[in-house]
């Protein structure tokens, strides 16, 4: 059985600052609390040292067991909404799964003790599920969960994960499981710190929702004893246990003085010399548009419309997409804000019963996005049906891209099916040969939209979902800049929009350097836009054009950071 | 049981010429062979109707079936040599593997029907080796046609596959087992077209190390009836039933001439106008290394190191790698040709068992090549050892480049423990980034080598294994020639050299556009070396600019080749 206990490294702690990749600015100031990862050591041997219960009494000690897990995951849905509460539902119900507990039965039955049985049963689960790739792959990963959560019930200790807190403090873990990330509560977590995790980590993508200043890829994080008070300055990067509590007060309270300027600010983006600057929104429901309308943006830069999809094992008519499409057009079309839409993004880790192929070896180099319609053109045909007919119900101003589109012909053929019936086509970049055929693809469309996390995980040969390779898939590296630069050219000779929908539009340093690029729109996560508009309205566009500069020509991420926060500090 | 029958769809035939991708060029003109892929529909349920032995005669059939197809494999293994043999042998002892056996046994206890058994047993077996992933995955490919041989033999069907020919025959496919494809005969195989598959499936490697005229990825090839004589012209993707004889034999007899004219090349390449091209060979091993040595190639571009490591499950000594690397290098030594090594490109496709990570979801954008140095410096310290050990023994030219190299630091550590022990430092041009910071890597190195084969993959982001996406997979492909362009530009102006390493090298057109970027060396299998030399040294400098300026400039692949045709008919 595979359970290691947290062996911290105390050497490396009190005495020095730690270093990670920022995710979410801020700065916090309070007591470590450790995630505990994993079941003690000495209580497994205990237990197992012990007890010996027959088939049956092990059977109804698992059926205790995984009821009592099940029921916790259902409690924190109950408490959480939307894609958080779904996983969480999932993961009840696998816990209760009848499945997983004939295969634990079985296995009593041919005489292996209760944990051996759990772990052989989970690990059968395991197999099918990685066997068969993509969503279904990261189950496992919630089972690996559920596995250590019923070991803990069993051996009588409290289930690994987050715990309830006696006070607010700075949450450190080596990675959040799904399930504890959706489950966290802003008013008592300050900070966020894990150990591994890139910019575009679950973990990150959950701290970037809930406003949690956060650090992710802190090298020594889970070295640092719970209780010690650390200062957390998520915008550098910074973990910081050698601060004193009066300097540490001091510079929260700055921070939350600037916090409030940023609340308090209302856009539109401009730059202090008057170059206005696009700021949109992320959406991908009605529910999600109705939020996102409230915010200060003038319009919606990506609509994903993937969440009509999931979780349905038949194709929705064209009529049902039309209605949940023109839902989250309604918002926007009511006081003319633009929205583009972007057709169904399925394939690699966003799998679509009725549409997606099994078993690739490289899912994320696969039939994925437009490429899908090569192999089914009737379903791209109906979504833009689908897609027309809301735009007309609601008079919305609507435009289209294709997502994961790599060729001259496949941008032409996109845009003539969307021009026919009477919309705006675009395609997003997010194949590098997108990217560097900008402006070949430009005479063919209206407008481009970069999808930085993709294009990072192609450009970098990095895929963006593996915690070894964060340090690549960042899209501060030069080489994805520079992609993001030539591409931003393409549009200014061409005179049309560029725009920028991944998770860098979502750093208001990056932001900085990305208008400077000449990119003509940002889109992002509603709970980004202030933090966003207020930094690009404190500098001038010369400035926009020198962290540009500085950026692509720096070494690295880090110092590409480094070189335009000093650029912004100069110019404010 | 998933049992097809090949249906052709008659209205295809005859008539019409057939385009695919051409993979070795040269004319053809025989009677089409379809290569069999599935046992008949027929014969199974003839079987299944007449056939119920209890369990013990039902294993007696198997084993006397799994004796057959074992021995089949063992003998086509002794034909065999190299990789080939050692893909056979494999296969055999996969058909006598006792564990399989006691699948099916198990299955025939329980009460299933052999083919049931076999079927369900199999698929067990499929199911934990795509688990494992990489090239354990790939052993599913070779257990499904173990499967169908085995059917075959239980029914009474010679086995699928390539079977012996009357006459000389132009064979056709769906695509080719890799046992298939490692057993053809060139004497018999006149001319090898594929539905599927694209430039890089294995097919296309072994056509081109076999020297046979190959289209691969043409669509309606299996609806050709056996027998009917048709036309292949590789070097033009087609496959014509239309021609009549007399024609088709002038245009095998111009062909046969024009590559007596490239048998009697002999080096060194030179274009018309007297520039110079370093024509370089790729070898894996010693025996592939002595065979180069006598082609009419100025040296190694290309020493693959994977060999020397496949297969074994402890990592071989610092004196054992030394004694592999300088049998490698001898046959260069010995007249100063130098030779380039590669450090381990484990990773990917290719997992070796002491080095690389389990389970990766995408491991195309893993850790493989250089990046495992992060996670293992020791390995890579002692290749580098045992590199230079055998480079002072035989004093070879030797130079070393790292493979999957994404960011300036990676390239500048390597350089420096490779500078350190006294060689001339490289690293390969694989991943995206290092092609658009090519100027800084070359700051840091000696030369460059662009691996097009991943190269074209992460610029498309389409998985070169992947045959639905072979018309994305092609060097051609007009954006991995403006990053192969830019990359040459950026050696030229750094006054370092850049060579090609991929399969795009041994494209004899392609190469002609390649040296007009600026390229200073191709590197291919041996086979390929005397019709690129043949080529290059038939055109002018000038013309070899103008082939790289349509290549680049074209809409799409196909336009691309017939440009550089057009140029090089033209200039000759």
């Amino acid at each position: 059985m595979n359970v290691a206990m947290v062996t911290p490294t105390l050497s490396a702690v009190e005495g020095t600052p730690l270093h990670g990749t920022p995710v979410v600015p801020g700065v916090a100031y309070g007591p470590v609390v450790q995630v505990a990862q994993e079941v003690s050591a000495a209580a497994i041997e205990k237990y197992a040292a012990v007890r010996a219960p027959d088939a049956d009494h092990a059977l109804e000690e698992y059926d205790a067991a995984s009821a009592a897990v099940a029921d916790g995951f259902a409690a924190k849905a109950a408490r959480a909404s939307g894609a958080a509460a779904a996983v969480l539902t999932a993961s009840a119900g696998l816990a209760r799964d009848k499945g997983l507990r004939q295969a634990v039965a079985t296995r009593l039955g041919s005489g292996e003790s209760l944990l051996a049985a759990v772990h052989d049963g989970i690990a059968q689960f395991v197999d099918v599920f990685t066997a068969m790739g993509g969503l279904m792959a990261e189950r496992a990963t919630d089972l690996r969960d559920i596995e250590r959560r019923l070991v803990a019930r069993l051996v009588g200790e409290p289930e690994p994960g987050v715990v309830g807190f006696e006070e607010p403090s700075v949450l450190v873990a080596a990675d959040l499981a799904p399930a504890d990330a959706a489950g966290l509560d802003p008013e008592q977590v300050l900070g966020l710190v894990t150990e591994r995790g890139g910019a575009t980590s679950h973990t990150a993508i959950i701290a970037r929702q809930l406003g949690i200043p956060c650090v992710v890829g802190v090298a020594g994080a889970t070295a640092l004893p719970s209780g010690l008070a650390v200062l957390v300055d998520a915008a550098a990067g910074l973990v910081d246990p050698t601060v004193d509590a009066g300097d540490a007060g001091a510079r929260v309270a700055a921070d939350r003085e600037a916090r409030a300027a940023i609340e308090q600010w209302t856009g539109p983006a401009t730059t202090t010399d008057g170059v206005r600057v696009k700021l949109l929104a992320n959406v991908g429901d009605a529910e999600s548009a109705r939020a996102a309308a409230a915010a200060p943006v003038e319009g919606v830069g990506l609509f994903r419309t993937e969440l009509c999809f999931l979780d349905r094992r038949d194709e929705p008519s064209v009529d049902e997409q039309a209605a949940l499409y023109a839902d989250a057009l309604r918002p926007f079309a009511a006081d003319g804000r633009p929205v583009v839409v972007r057709t169904l993004d399925a394939g690699s880790d966003k799998p679509i019963a009725f549409a997606t192929l099994d078993e690739e070896e490289n899912p994320a180099l696969g039939v994925r996005g437009l490429r899908l319609a090569e192999h089914n053109p009737a379903l791209l045909e109906r979504q833009l049906d689908g897609i027309a007919a809301a735009a007309r119900e609601t008079g919305a101003e609507t435009w289209v891209m294709a997502p994961m589109v790599a060729t001259v012909a496949e941008a032409a053929g996109f845009a003539a099916q969307v021009r026919e019936r009477g919309l705006r086509a675009g395609v997003m970049i997010e194949v590098p040969s997108a990217a560097i055929l900008a402006e070949r693809l430009l005479a063919e469309v209206d407008f481009l939209s970069i999808g930085t996390n993709d294009l990072t995980q192609y450009v970098m040969a990095a895929d963006r979902l593996a915690s070894d390779l964060a340090h690549l898939t960042d899209p501060w590296q030069p080489a994805v800049l520079q992609l993001v630069a030539a591409t931003a050219a393409a549009g200014r000779a061409a005179g049309k929009p560029v725009g920028v929908c991944g998770e860098a539009a979502a750093d208001p340093l990056l932001a900085v350097a990305l208008i400077g690029m000449g990119i003509t729109s940002l889109s992002m996560a509603p709970a980004a836009v202030r933090p966003v508009g207020a930094q690009l309205s404190a500098v001038s566009f010369a400035a926009c054009e020198e962290a540009a500069r500085v950026a692509m020509g720096a070494a690295d991420p880090a110092a590409g950071r480094q070189a335009v926060r000093d650029v912004v500090t100069a110019r404010r």
